[in-house]
């Protein structure tokens, strides 16, 4: 017996028939003893559909009126889960962000949660053994009294928030893959699940393009550690056994993973290009003349490699922007010119990031030394290195990425027995 | 300038076409200098696809429930128009139910409102010109904190309700016909738009089958002496001006009208049975014996005659119920023949009720008569008679529906010249 978070993405809840199977999920948990808050996210496609309302409305619309549109979704599905679910026998009750309430910021259409009130459905839980059905997503702005949505995979977020506001023993997401991968199994065949992830190391493998969770969501579980169980949506409900552990990722903090490895996982991502600045002059305030019109442009950079100058004047600079800004990176540099002082601007669009994680590399020396002879075996040119912690990144010819990955995978033993 | 209500219906938001030409109304009349609050109802089709998921969840489903998720319909269009108008350069913002609040009693489903608070839109109608787009048909029960519905046609009733809270000079409700007619335009082709009618006679009309507006939003109009307005909204907004009388037909306080004629309209209904228990015995209580198990059975008794015995021991009892019922209501009474006591059941299903309607009627006498003479003339058999201060009705066979509502039109002067 347990406080349980269980959160259920749009394709999961795409007409009745998938709620009902969702409802199957819930109701066997709550037979199992647990207390349970459900999160769900709107119908597939309805969000898109309310998104093109507002598009078509007003080209520039106001984002708290986006907001009470988009957030309807979430109060539909919420209702009709409750519905079905107190067809079942389950007590049941829905809750909107702004009834619970779910406080935010005002940040119209990517607000950030403030406080989630849990002390009612914790008294429900107990007096009532009512199962709550919250809509994610959505939230209130205290001060001005209106609806807020958190944005794209904000149900991921809604979940873990709600889980710490409860002190729920897990939050359980249930989504269309089974668990994080040790790289995309699409890619590698000999992918492994992975039983557990640091928050750290998820943060990572999300941020570089491993889509299962929103990134938001894993640093708010780490935040307020919050476990996080990323589990299979399609399992039958009637062939889990809830009392037996459950199938899937659990991601939590490095110290409840014992058995740490030293590579966890390889992400890579081929919505990269990079541009190199030849021959800039090495003088204090040059990386500013760079990444500030860069940054006023909004325009994310990601790594940055710059050596140590060589004649003492001018120095080479590289940097990666997503794939789709490249043009306007480049513009923007041009641009700045005169206030940077460089040679020349070169650039390429066909590359790809690897990046290899895991906690275990801050104790393990020559981890990523490893991998460097193993790509140059390969005849796998290295444009570019970034390292952290827990982390390294080398930016490669996009041509190879599969070849690296497979590689790398192997190379650090990750691959499936 | 004046406050204004402006109500729309869901064929007037049917689309991001049909909401923009709802802006244009409402754009005319801010312009004109009113303060307008605009009430909307969900796109059309949009009600019916969430009572049907409803439905599909559980048969027997949650009230609460089936308002949350139906109430977001009208969240939808709110939103859309508030965006839509803010697109054209009108300052204007949405409201909920729950976030004016607009308070209603708790009976889901069909919620009666409570209580409307004006205040916060008239402090921004006088400080910042801002026009509220309000979703209607919802509002808050506030010991629960949950969303109520109003029912079907609830959106009159918030119009009315608001116009009341914020002391609106006129409610206009928007609707696919242009006024109130003296009895439907397809039968006479001769039917007069009025300029005005009572508040009693709009009653008697609306419950009577002309279905313009809710019956309970023209009780509200009555309480509070709220000037309901029925245009069209499919006239071109450009063509309107705003600063000269509308076209339609005003609901007003009887006071308001000078020139009252004495019939105002004719209404018809063929949705009627008749059902006549023979030689009832004639004794205390058979009445409560009769109609206490059909009022337990929720079948609507509508007409109801019932002659002084001839022979001291036993009467003829007429009444009449909704066709759909009939079968239902003759199995009711044979149920409860040894209580009643009577001889047998006659009964017809090809009946119409023809009622005539004036405030005039309460000071002239032989209005009725007039009535029966006339449709004797057209050998048009009477069945049975009701009459009250301000209309009669008579049952005749539904064949001559048509011939009735015609003959009576013009011999109480409604034909257009």
């Amino acid at each position: 017996m347990a406080r349980l978070v269980m959160k259920f993405g749009g394709t999961s809840l795409a007409d009745l028939d998938h709620i009902r199977n969702v409802a199957r999920h819930v109701k066997r948990e709550v037979e199992a003893g647990h207390d349970v808050a459900v999160v769900v996210s709107a119908m597939s496609g309805a969000t898109n559909q309310l998104v093109e309302w507002c598009r078509q409305a007003a080209m520039l619309h106001d984002a708290r009126e986006y907001d009470a549109v988009v957030a309807s979704g979430e109060q539909v599905t919420a209702g009709l889960l409750a519905i079905v679910l107190e067809g079942m026998g389950v007590n049941a009750r829905s809750w909107q962000g702004w009834q619970l309430p779910i406080l935010t910021d005002n940040a119209h259409g990517s607000a950030r949660i403030l406080d989630v009130n849990g002390a009612e459905l914790i008294r429900r839980f107990n007096e009532h053994k009512q199962t709550a059905v919250i809509a994610g997503f959505q939230g209130l702005h205290k001060e001005t009294g209106r609806i807020t949505t958190l944005g794209r995979g904000g149900s991921d977020t809604s979940a873990v928030a709600i889980a710490a506001a409860i002190g729920a023993e897990r939050c359980d997401i249930y989504t269309d893959v089974d668990g994080v991968y040790t790289t995309d199994p699409r890619v590698v065949p000999k992918a492994r699940r992975l039983d557990k992830v640091a928050f750290e190391e998820m943060l990572e493998l999300a941020s570089l393009g491993a889509k299962v969770m929103q990134v938001r969501s894993v640093e708010l579980g780490m935040v307020h550690n919050v476990r996080i169980f990323v589990r299979s949506s399609f399992a039958k409900p009637e062939d889990i056994d809830s009392k037996a552990p459950p199938s899937g990722t659990l991601i939590c903090d490095e110290g409840d993973i014992v058995e740490q490895q030293v590579v966890t996982g390889i992400a890579f991502s081929k919505d990269e290009a990079q541009i190199s600045i030849r021959r800039v002059e090495d003088k204090p305030g040059v990386a500013a003349a760079i990444f500030g019109p860069l940054a006023d442009s909004n325009i994310n950079v990601d790594m940055i490699v710059q050596n140590v100058s060589a004649d003492g004047a001018t120095t080479d600079l590289t940097f990666t922007v997503p794939w789709a800004d490249y043009e306007r990176a480049r513009a923007t540099i041009e641009k700045a010119k005169p206030a940077i002082g460089f040679e020349r601007i070169d650039g390429a669009t066909d590359v790809a990031k690897i990046s290899v994680i895991g906690i275990g590399m801050r104790s393990h020396a020559g981890v990523a030394a490893k991998a460097f002879k193993a790509l140059s075996e390969r005849k796998i040119n290295i444009r570019a290195i970034t390292t952290s912690e827990i982390k390294f990144s080398v930016l490669i010819d996009a041509a190879y990425t599969e070849l690296a990955v497979r590689t790398l995978h192997s190379l650090y033993g990750l691959d499936r027995a």
